[in-house]
């Protein structure tokens, strides 16, 4: 086990240990989020046949030579065409037919008057535009021509791949699936939500807030429960989350000073790959692995800050990258120091900050007490500051990175136009 | 009904029209991505008491002063705490006791020295450092204090507030309802994902997009079905989204020559509020309403790419805002642009563009065909080109405001640190 890692080798041992994850196949309409795990072929053209991009008039631009507002032409209505007819009827010179947004355009014809540049007069159409060839008209094969390679393999889906998809004809596609995240905690102090909180007691609120992460990356988080500080009401709730693909557990899973941990741990197969990284909030993570089989395992810390800013930098990039994602990491940006920010040691900090826009550049300040034990704090931010270990004080005015945890941040105030 | 509206005369209306939905009730596990509908006031004081951040030992900083790595100082263990149990015992001078992450500080003891910094040895431990007051102490209420308002009313849920409520034992909140839209489809050209293609009819794709697109907004889509080109069946299906709050159609219910769309509309008491917006594309776009009941009523038109645009620019601001959001648009940003821009007419387009990184800039490329019927055009796109309806032409190397639509643009290549 190695002791005492930067963020940077742990992350890197941690992103080592896994690639995305197996296939599954799901239903189309549940594909948003998920990552693509097979090229799409198209079988289908689309449109099928030429067809009108506007309700109006198909007719021949030839017969429409010169017309125009002072001058219309007079063509005769030979028949419709609704969207979704066979293109069976054709019209021959002087005629038009009247027809609809994606209806095919009829032999004979090759181009559609919009019905705005027509008056039509009983069993005619006058028409006051000249119109040349294909105006109006989607050639066949426009959109998707069968046999084009639609969708890569390792594509994000969204809604416009989703109606792609459908379009297709595809109601079912290959992606890989998502992590399965068991999630315990551990120590005696510890009720669930609704316990009695009488003699220091406290609700067990970092499985709720690491479920949450865990979905707002992607994942399936399922949830354990308490484990009590024996060894084996460890075991036996570690027990039920071996099938998982990822178990996290805050507290409970130290390898301080309760001796029982790691030999619970080691005895159900897992072997610990690091202990303590040299950070702050999150020194006490563990890591470790079940070789071929069995889960990924976090011990985070207990402290609730903690807890999160751990499963930030090290759970949910690697549960991106099970997801099939490349891009894995939050967004991060360059953010002007509105205040001083200081630390001692040689720890790498991460700062929970509160970001404001102040024209073309983004501000940060403190949220207050970092305490690691103060959860509002990270209600309150946008972010997280990245006060690099060899640095001990950030001078207001400064350029730092931040990373952005507030997936509404970047929401707009206005529409853009 | 207005005609022919600017697209911010248009957005205007429809924002006009709708303000949050009333509240429910929903588990606090089911909140992230929800706006706050009540103040959240605690009831609870956190930490209940002193407790330590750290495991270790508390004691009384006056004993180990002048404490050192070459002048240890030697105390009797008195007992042990673990987290959760009650702080009966008081230690003496000269005495320390063994303490984990959140026991409570014994009565006695105003500090906690680390693990790290002792040597246990039966009975006794060697202290090898001093440690002033409160060190590795978490004073009580440092995190909340019973009567403080922890969260405002408008707050959108994510998983510090989800793990902030648990902590004060909030297993329920109030939210703003999720908009419940009612998608259908119109044409008889168009068949369900499962059907024959022949003929020339095509997957009714726009209902799968769209519900794509509410599900990504966090509304809550349900899918009525295709109506087909008769009075009778649209009123049918109609009928059967009257409950929903909002009310999507692709094409349909245009208004254009299918004459018995807006009296079927207007026999289920909707009024129609506006027809036509001086955009591209999306022009055909129709909004009403129904009143005091019912829901609003957005005829998207049926273009797969027209249909996507104007449901971005109207339909999802729409839903943000009942979904209770204060920031209800995508994000925006000024690209440079890589290429020539040109336009006909005096209409707002929305150009499908690929958006890159270079250097601090985003840089804007088309992607190619422009036609509202090339779906896979915004599968390409991660944004949409704002393209002012006074300009011409847009010159390469200048800057335009962009909207995107990928919310995966933003993720990181790296981890920040």
């Amino acid at each position: 086990m190695r002791r005492s890692l930067t963020a940077a080798e742990a992350l890197a041992v941690v992103l080592e240990s896994a690639g995305p994850l197996p296939l599954e196949r799901i239903l189309v309409r549940d594909a948003p989020g998920r990552v693509l795990g097979e090229d799409v072929v198209s079988g289908r053209t689309l449109p099928p046949a030429d067809c009108s991009a506007m309700d109006g008039y198909a007719t021949r631009s030839e017969d429409l030579r010169g017309a125009a507002e002072a001058s219309p032409v007079t063509l005769r209505v030979a028949f419709e065409v609704a969207a979704g007819a066979s293109s069976g009827s054709a019209i021959a010179v002087g005629e038009a037919a009247r027809i609809f947004t994606g209806a095919p355009v009829p032999r004979g014809a090759d181009t559609v008057v919009r019905q705005e540049d027509t008056s039509r007069e009983g069993e005619t159409v006058l028409v006051r535009v000249a119109a040349p060839p294909r105006e109006n008209v989607r050639p066949a094969g426009e959109d998707v021509r069968s046999g084009d390679l639609v969708l890569r393999s390792g594509s994000r889906l969204g809604p416009a791949e989703v109606g792609l998809l459908a379009s297709l004809g595809r109601s079912e596609i290959a992606v890989h699936q998502r992590p399965r995240v068991a999630i315990l905690s551990g120590g005696d102090e510890l009720v669930e939500i609704d316990g009695d909180p009488a003699q220091g007691r406290i609700v067990s609120s970092n499985s709720h807030s690491l479920a949450a992460q865990c979905r707002e990356a992607g994942a399936d988080p399922f949830y354990l429960g308490i484990a009590r500080d024996t060894p084996d009401d460890l075991e036996a709730v570690l027990r039920r989350g071996l099938g998982a693909d990822v178990l996290v557990s805050s507290a409970g899973v130290s390898v301080g000073d309760r001796d029982y941990v790691r030999p619970v741990l080691e005895k159900l197969g897992c072997s610990l790959v690091f202990w303590g990284v040299r950070m702050r909030p999150g020194h006490p993570l563990v890591f470790g692995r079940f070789g071929e089989r069995g889960p990924l395992v976090f011990g985070l810390p207990g402290n609730p800050v903690s807890a999160m800013v751990t499963f930030e930098q090290f759970v949910r990039p690697l549960l991106r990258r099970q997801l099939g994602h490349s891009r894995i990491f939050r967004p991060t940006l360059r953010a002007r120091l509105a205040e001083d920010f200081r630390k001692k040691g040689d720890r790498l900090h991460f700062v929970r900050v509160r970001l404001e826009r102040e024209g073309a550049e983004v501000v940060a300040r403190s949220t207050g007490n970092q305490s690691s034990g103060v959860l509002r704090s990270m209600s309150l931010a946008q972010g997280l500051l990245v006060f690099p270990a060899e640095e001990s004080e950030l001078r207001a005015g400064s350029h730092a990175t931040v990373q952005v945890l507030d997936e509404s941040f970047f929401a707009g105030d206005e529409p853009g136009f």
